[in-house]
């Protein structure tokens, strides 16, 4: 039997506004685990995490560090599982993000880490897997299965999970986020027609660039991650600060950009970097909800709301460009070449 | 007056030998700093730093985490200087590399990390730069004027630089350094013919993806940078890891893999990436004293040494790969459309 292509990330990335609404609900899971972490009262943040959760990661490593005034960092697992190295870890948070909660690989870090004093959280989508057992505390994404190779509805409920923690150790009431659901549906619902012109635009374009700043960084790394995996696009991401300052070079009219600009001090501070890009002549597809404001080719505005949440909303119509022209070009996201689920390495 | 296309890159890739042989000379400079460092006994280390700089900083986590069991990150300057974050940073030992000590944001974040508390370390070519200045302790990398827009000799002096300063807080007494003039000239006289044939095989190559794993992933992730800075090639760099984990789906026979693969841990653990790469069908070409041991189409061998310093040989046929595609694709390497030699972004 011939499956249709894309069925089942179709079905998972429009899945998302039911999934983020139900997860924003639930009101038990991070509550317990943030007042570990703020009894605790750690010094550091360190998250741990590959592929699509890394970009989870760096998200929230902007939330710790500008929500929680914790100086944090993004792990290396590999120099625990290559080099042994055994850092004293004591009075660090120690996060540790995966959908799958099988990464050999994180689960030997996670635990090396606990072993070493740090207060190991692990963030999971998979409640029970060796992931879970290996960190002292554990958050359920709670986006159920996800059965499509490339991750959608685990991605954007794993940035949630982790706000809404970060949001509970600060104290906060979760407010940014309470209307989510509703405002993921006006998303997807408003980009599909300006989706389906990018796709149009881009459908023979071999090179991306993908952008943001601040916490728009984040989705522009995934972004990249998301068009290569799907459509075999040579896609690459860099912070609007490092493309300035030399792969600029790389732009030209062959190049397409892929811009992420929400209202806000990340969106301000990108606007010099589009105006460079486009005096190269590359096409630009701007998203986000300072999109309306570039001078994109296509501009596919999200809604407004707080910088810091932006995130979950603005990879929305990433993914639904990364499925459209995934299928424009022949292909079909849910069997792509080479692509495993879960990191085997160590 | 018409200049000699890459004449100012090929003159400083050459002179490398003779810069790393004089800072291997020179006992000062990072003796003091390194006893401050000792004496203040810092309980994290964070890095932070733009471009180039950006990937010897990643190699100095690598350093930090391994040889001084030191938890480690790199920064997200935009934290501080968007988001105006202020995180504690007592017992923190925040060292900013960069090259030219100019770039504002840098100088900003480091401003602002002293005030939080941190022990400032600067790495630079520019004493009595506004970086220079900003932080309470300087290295000083000694590279002397650096001429070309695209960075070389400023990046291997950088990661001695740095390596040097953390085996001097170990206690350690630079042997594996000592004899690097000489390894360096040897590498770049072996590499010669080498990577004249790597050139004439790549010179039509649109896409490349660079890798390597541990130490080795730094040099990858430069390699990356300056091929897209010089030569206009979409390259992109993934830790061996991550490209396993997916974008080995975009990588095809369409694509050249520049694998960077050293004798050890790292170099190990590449093995089964490259295995995976070859069954794709793309044109592997290695670099790094494990290079003979792969299947690759070139293998550029560099010769052996700690596996801790072997960066700081593999970016050197690296660099003169660069140049010699970018000459051979009709550019200039010292006039790359849109590169500037400081990141004026904030």
């Amino acid at each position: 039997m011939v499956d249709e292509p894309g069925r089942l990330m179709r079905a998972e990335i429009a899945e998302q506004p039911a999934v983020l609404a139900a997860a924003v609900a639930r009101r038990d899971g991070v509550a317990g685990v943030a007042a570990r972490v703020t009894a605790a009262a750690p010094r550091f943040a360190l998250f741990a995490a590959r592929g699509s959760s890394d970009h989870a990661a760096l998200y929230a490593k902007y939330l710790a560090e500008v929500l929680l005034r914790l100086p944090s960092g993004l792990v290396s697992p590999s120099t625990t599982t290559l080099y042994g190295a055994r850092p004293d870890l004591s009075g660090v948070l120690y996060v540790t993000v995966s959908q799958s909660g099988g990464s050999p690989d994180l689960v030997e870090a996670t635990r090396s880490a606990r072993e070493q004093g740090a207060l190991t959280v692990a963030v999971t989508n998979t409640p029970g897997s060796p992931l879970a057992e290996a960190a002292e505390l554990s958050v359920d994404i709670g986006a159920g299965a996800e059965l499509a190779v490339a991750a959608t509805k685990t991605y954007s409920a794993t940035l949630l999970a982790l706000y809404r923690l970060v949001d509970a150790v600060r104290g906060g009431n979760g407010e940014a986020v309470a209307d989510l659901g509703a405002l993921a549906e006006k998303t997807l619902a408003d980009s599909a027609g300006p989706v389906a012109e990018a796709v149009g635009r881009l459908r023979f374009v071999d090179r991306m660039v993908t952008t943001g700043r601040g916490y728009s960084s984040a989705t522009a790394a995934e972004a990249a991650l998301k068009l290569a995996e799907t459509s075999y696009l040579s896609a690459r991401s860099y912070s609007g600060a490092d493309l300035l300052h030399g792969p600029v070079a790389a732009v030209d009219a062959d190049t397409a950009v892929l811009a992420i600009t929400s209202r806000g001090a990340g969106g301000a501070a990108l606007r010099p970097v589009l105006d460079a890009v486009r005096d190269s002549g590359a096409e630009v597809v701007a998203v986000g909800s300072a999109a309306g404001e570039t001078g994109a080719a296509v501009r596919i505005a999200v809604p407004e709301c707080a910088e810091e949440v932006a995130p979950i909303l603005e990879v929305l119509p990433v993914q639904q460009l990364a499925l459209g022209l995934s299928l424009a070009r022949g292909g079909n996201p849910d069997q792509p070449r080479g692509l495993r689920k879960v990191t085997r390495t160590r």
